[in-house]
């Protein structure tokens, strides 16, 4: 199986990583980490990741995941990404996306009167896209699946290996990445936490993506 | 706070990233990428990190984060891996590990006599560099702090960044990432699954960590 992640500067990187860590265990996966340009590409934060593929040398994929991240913003409007998106969506038996990764789908036309999620601060952004947010952590309409933010990748990507391969398969993989989460406190639900907090995030969460786009 | 990840060839990407999306929000945080050499390293699967900074150019840490992976196995008689971890290791106010990285820092020494854990399926190699396994997801003892295997980094990043910036800064941190984990299965927990699972995961972890060796 064929699997393509779309890597571009400023994407948050555990939206990417958190799925590949899965996936690449799949039984005959193989990983294309695919980009404007080979090399360097910085997370969020700073963390380099390499794009070892061109969008032009990829024209089919069984799998398509599309991470989020601030630079989702200068991607919008990119008709060279969002024409390849379109592209090789046409071959993809799963297109996926986590986090605000589904805004770049929206963008391309994919989601239109689809259900969908994307980060909790960026619904009303889905929703203008012609998409129906649905407050899921992972939400699928047709061969589409998309992911709540950055850490749902995880669980979308585990749902994946389950339709993909199998319980069996996808249980080994939990268990080899010892996915039984403990978080010390539970404020990772937007709909659950108080109003003050989930203020709080989402201001400072859209500040830095304008400071972002003002780079 | 000056944060540092070990990079290497052969790790597990996930038990890097995990933790590096949840501290890299800390405030003030100042984050680098450490290994033999600048530029890109290559995970298990495939995926490329990029080292930034060079062990030699590193001389003090405040929270040194070492991640697991067969790349562990070539550097545990490294001498100037060891030596590195035990000289950043006194300058660090937390030393913390995930996955098999807990085995770089027990044979640095560092565990000795020490409440520790690593992934579920190197208990046996934990212990026999002297320190005692503790069945708990993330283990504390005095500065170190240790992980389970793989996606147990998120939760070690989590309880560390409560108690190094506070219950406000972590539970923002945990909105952010939408850390609300729901898995479709409940295979993650090595003391639960069913045997077989538990012997075929056991036996496949250990033949590729040995063709891994053998490359």
């Amino acid at each position: 199986m064929q699997i393509d992640f779309l890597l571009f500067d400023e994407l948050t990187a555990l939206d990417a990583v958190g799925p590949y860590e899965v996936l690449a265990r799949l039984p005959g996966a193989r990983v294309r980490f695919v980009g404007k340009q080979k090399g360097r590409v910085a997370c969020q934060g700073g963390l380099g990741l390499y794009v070892d593929t061109t969008l032009d040398e990829v024209s089919a994929s069984d799998l398509l995941v599309v991470p989020g991240g601030f630079g989702v913003r200068k991607l919008e409007s990119d008709e060279s990404v969002l024409g390849w998106l379109r592209a090789i969506d046409a071959t993809t038996r799963v297109t996926a996306s986590v986090c605000t990764g589904s805004l770049l789908l929206g963008a391309a036309g994919l989601l239109r009167g689809r259900r969908a999620t994307s980060h909790w601060a960026y619904v009303d952004q889905l929703t203008a896209l012609g998409a129906t947010w649905v407050a899921e952590r992972v939400v699928a309409d047709d061969k589409y699946r998309t992911a709540a933010g950055v850490s749902a990748g995880i669980d979308l990507a585990l749902t994946l290996a389950l339709e993909l391969a199998g319980k069996n398969v996808a249980e080994a993989i939990q268990l080899s990445i010892e996915y039984d989460p403990a978080p010390p406190l539970q404020a990772g639900n937007a709909q659950r936490v108080p109003r003050a907090l989930y203020d709080a995030v989402f201001a400072r969460t859209h500040a830095r993506d304008h400071e972002s786009a003002a780079r």
